[in-house]
């Protein structure tokens, strides 16, 4: 990790419609190909607590359960953020919009057009972590605010 | 699959303290030995709702993602069943109480002392896909009731 950003690849893992071992799968395989294809040696995931309903929790648990599962497999290191660290890291301002997130990634990494939401998010907290973010360890959520299930 | 049962082995995997990455890899890990060591063909899996709060629903999606990923990564296939139809499989009584359930596996199983409470729960799921439950698919919650975050 040197000063300098280069943008190498980003996207989605979109899980097909089934059953849940199936869709974990699908996860699982992706993130592999991701792995095999680029050979990161470092991951970092957005820190969530969602609050919608506990149905939806779960399942956040569980795809993010299979994310971590790909990168540990590859005994890679993962470290997680959450979406204040990111946001500050970022724009430097915890509470800034997403738009702004989007904007600020596009320019640190030079992108022509701007990535998709979910993939600005992703971008995002790998830049945070390639700016010598630290692992979140057990974080305290007194003081935050909650909005639709993450801390803002 | 026969009309008879024969206990093979359970236990509990206990994760070490410490960050969610290695507590993730300690399940897969643990479950990997145990696939290794017994070749099961089939996996089944208590389906649970928890609401006690979004960090420990969270937490438990998670653990469950994981060992949901051991099974699918060895391609073996993974039935879910809800703490009712486990109950109703193993005491034939949806409503039974968790001694119950413990008292069937022991009798069904043969078992010479009493399995621990976790384990006699696993073990029951393992009776209840057995006895030819079906997958989940989706579950209606519509008329059950709630407790410590299982349906009873």
């Amino acid at each position: 990790m040197g000063s300098s950003l280069t943008y190498i690849s980003s996207g989605c893992i979109k899980t097909p419609d089934g059953e849940l071992p199936l869709r974990l799968k699908s996860i699982l395989e992706g993130l592999n190909e991701v792995i095999a294809e680029h050979h990161p040696d470092q991951v970092a995931i957005e820190q969530v607590f969602v609050n919608i309903n506990p149905k939806s929790t779960l399942m956040l648990g569980q795809a993010r359960g299979a994310a971590i599962c790909a990168a540990v497999l590859k005994d890679l290191t993962v470290a997680e953020y959450t979406a204040l660290q990111v946001k500050q890291a970022v724009v430097g301002n915890g509470h800034a919009k997403k738009e702004q997130v989007q904007e600020m990634v596009k320019r640190l990494l030079k992108l022509d057009g701007s990535p998709s939401e979910d993939a600005a998010d992703a971008l995002a907290c790998a830049i945070c972590h390639a700016h010598g973010g630290q692992g979140l360890g057990g974080i305290s959520t007194a003081g935050y605010r909650m909005k639709r299930g993450r801390l803002v």
